[in-house]
């Protein structure tokens, strides 16, 4: 029974206790009873009365959102939109499918994938059954459907909130509750060819998207690794020395240095020639004097990953999209499951944040970054019962960082977004024409025009106006007696006020014709 | 749903049994139970241990989606795409706007709306800060939403994933995790034009959906606690014998009666005034009878009901819907926070589940579904710290139901469903001509071209071709030495083998012209 009911019927009672328990003391004074008693019961009666005085049979409820999430509203509904549509327009131009997995996941599915961040995991309440918590990520759900289904080959995108337990920077687009936006490649194939095409989709996306300048850092994984051994990090250093380097794009080379060394206790010349390569970042010019480089060239596993790097800028050269790609060997992306090629798009020049540009925080800096991704060929082997691997690559659109980028710039520019996409709204001259109206708009309705029209019996014409001037409906279609005899409705053209006759039966095309272009 | 999955539920029901079962025993114990009840209990689990030790040599990762929920695979994303997309682009034409809440609320924000149905809550487990419930349904976070912003005017749907600890009946798209799809249309306006327009929708959408033949029953919560207060119902039992009227579309009347008078001690009177009543349904006609009927007319509030149908009805029939909709008292939703006019749509006569016609038990009537609301004008005050009221009306569309019978015609047709809007292949006569096929694939992605290759050196050109078959994929553009030398592509139509020289220059013109109709 909703809250509102039960306060009500609460309240009767509790109204209907007073009454009785006045009575009551009426009654014992007429008998004149002892003044104990009677007192007794006037004190019961007072102590209703104040229940009654503290409960005004309204709710304090805290309205809120749970930290860290917000509501859409229908402006900010416009633009996530607009952006899904170039996003998914690019996934489905290269030819992919898509899939939906349950928000949540058996616990035991996520156990085991997130390392530290295991703690920022949503774990539902036990009640009874089996122990839930929210999707961290897509990555996992989609390893878990693919080893689940035994696919071998898809190429899917995938659009859904996530959910982390983290410190929320709500301004600067991080949430409790975000969306992730992947699109990965899984299956065996040619080497670099996926890994090039996920490359290609970024440079589409953010070149579609109108961001700005921007940047797709690239490294691989088995280079970094190939560099670590070569400069004589122990192997039980990598993991940690490898999240050292990562914090190089928002850190000073001194001070990752200092935590190496000091922290890590990394010795200080190992220290110094990860320093020297990590200032590197060009494109094949590199990856040839890599090749050929005395140190790095006695890894094997760093030989394999410039050997594929060569390949994919070579590939890369061929979609036309080298312009935007530096081989940074300071790229170092957390997490563990990557196995060979990673990459980062970063927004170079942010206009819609200038403030940030010399402010090097962990989120001034992240914010900058809105893609990344990379190769992951041993993450759904880990859910299949007999470790068949299952090759992946892929990327994820940093989404709501963009969706905030273009709400400062919606807020900054004068244009109004439009909330809705009525074409008319249908409008009387006069009054006692509700039910003219109504068959007029069922007409357009079912002529798939999209049309309003206020909810009122007998609108003012100038009410009507001001509707379409506030909700942007580009036309009007009035009805008043002597259009009604001349079997026309009057179209109205609200940006420049031009008002012209149609006849009824052209009326869709002539709406049509009109807007056509909104 | 895959065999494999099904085994997977299976043992994780048998896990639990077998839980249950030595939880049993041990109580038996605890209680000191007779020996021979006890040692029937332990034979019972040992026979369930046996069972659950067939497989059970090596413990494996339980690879299932939790209880009550599912993937979509690609060819039931595409399906749902399709029905979102009618659906949506009818709440477009009647100008409505669109929210979307975080998937959690505070629990308070749930607490006290759902009566009976609170224990099918899904809780966040406590791990500091707020307590979370996920959202039950999309109208409680509405009237949160509207209240925590102050908005008393908007027209808006809600389409997202609600959460109920449910018995699941998945085959019947009965499901723990599912979407919702609400339109309402909140503010204070002239009487029943909304509402009218909610049904018109519903209309629109059902013929869209071109799912069979339909009906939408409407009903007004003041007619009906009229009827009870004229028949006779103490007012402390109308919401009972309401919820006992609400079963009549799937029981009888004698059973419903028998409740009403053996469990609800209804006088049987009462409830034989009831059963006539409720055996009416029509339109106008009706209404009018009721209008003038000796007893129902001495209810005031059954007499604002009917006058507001009939009202409706006039309004039904200036938008030529009167055809589906059926005035039926009958009609007795169970939500509580309904004000005003009720309704349901139910499919008619299922050709999708032939088999479940004659059946009478509560899923099987209760999928033919698919579409309900009403109007709820207490709601929203609820949240308003001031207790201001915001009248409501809506409708919700039985998404879920309407997936399920999309997936089995699509399973019963032929026509297989594409999983991709793919127009090209891009593909090679001879070897060594990936990079070529790059070269042209990048022209046609950065035209707008959807475009595929395969991810192969050197794949044979029958491979390419059965490639398009599967994935239906209808236009190759075939690349040679003998086309790079003529500077044209192969354009190659799949379906009738048909093959043509075109120009490169023409290739991106010629593509969409041959595709314009997929």
């Amino acid at each position: 029974m909703p809250a509102f009911l039960v306060t009500m019927a609460d309240r009767a009672e509790l109204e209907q206790a007073v009454a009785q328990q006045g009575e009551k003391v009426r009654k014992l004074k007429q008998e004149k009873a002892s003044s104990e008693a009677i007192a007794e019961e006037v004190a019961k009666l007072l102590e209703l009365k104040a229940q009654l005085g503290t409960d005004d049979g309204k709710h304090k409820f805290v309205l809120k959102t749970p930290k860290g999430t917000r509501d859409y509203n229908p402006k900010q509904m416009a633009i996530r939109e607009k952006v899904f549509n170039t996003i998914i327009s690019c996934f489905k131009r290269h030819g992919a499918e898509t899939i939906d997995t349950p928000v949540f996941e058996l616990k035991e599915t996520l156990t085991g994938k997130y390392g530290e961040d295991s703690k920022l995991i949503y774990d539902l309440k036990d009640q009874g059954g089996e122990l839930l918590s929210l999707r961290y990520d897509l990555t996992v759900p989609f390893a878990r459907y693919l080893a689940m289904n035994k696919i071998t080959n898809i190429k899917r995108y995938h659009i859904a909130k996530v959910y982390r337990r983290d410190n929320p920077a709500m301004t600067r687009g991080r949430y409790r509750e975000f969306y992730q936006c992947d699109f990965d490649i899984a299956g065996q194939y040619d080497p670099m060819i996926p890994d090039a095409e996920c490359l290609k989709i970024v440079h589409e996306i953010l070149s579609g998207l109108e961001l700005g300048d921007f940047c797709i850092k690239v490294n691989d994984r088995r280079i970094l690794d190939g560099m670590f051994a070569v400069c004589g990090v122990p192997d039980s250093k990598f993991r940690t020395i490898c999240s050292s380097v990562d914090k190089l794009d928002k850190t000073p080379w001194e001070e990752v240095k200092n935590e190496m060394v000091g922290e890590k206790g990394l010795a200080p010349e190992a220290a110094d020639l990860i320093g020297e390569y990590v200032q590197n970042n060009g494109g094949l010019d590199l990856i040839e004097r890599l090749l050929k480089d005395s140190k790095l060239s006695q890894s094997k596993q760093a030989l394999e990953g410039l050997n594929d790097m060569k390949i994919m800028f070579e590939y890369l050269q061929l979609f036309g999209v080298t312009d935007k790609i530096s081989f940074d060997l300071s790229l170092a992306r957390g997490l563990d499951y990557y196995t060979g090629v990673i990459y980062e798009a970063v927004l170079i020049q942010n206009q819609a944040e200038p403030k940030q540009q010399n402010d090097h925080n962990e989120d001034s800096v992240s914010v900058g970054s809105v893609a990344g991704g990379g190769r992951y060929d041993g993450l759904v082997g880990m859910f299949d019962p007999k470790g068949r691997k299952v090759p992946c690559v892929g990327v994820s659109i940093g989404i709501e960082r963009i969706f905030s980028i273009m709400e400062q710039k919606a807020e900054a520019s004068e244009a109004k977004i439009r909330t809705t996409e009525t074409q008319v709204l249908v409008a009387a001259a006069q009054k006692k024409l509700l039910e003219e109206r109504m068959k007029l708009i069922a007409e357009l309705w079912n002529a798939g025009i999209k049309a309003e029209m206020l909810y009122k019996k007998n609108p003012k014409l100038l009410n009507q106006l001001q509707y379409c001037e506030e909700t942007g409906i580009p036309l009007v279609a009035i009805i008043g007696e002597q259009e009604l005899k001349d079997g026309v409705v009057k179209l109205r053209v609200v940006s420049t006020r031009e008002e012209v006759d149609v006849a009824r039966a052209n009326l869709v095309e002539e709406i049509q014709r009109r807007t056509s272009q909104f």
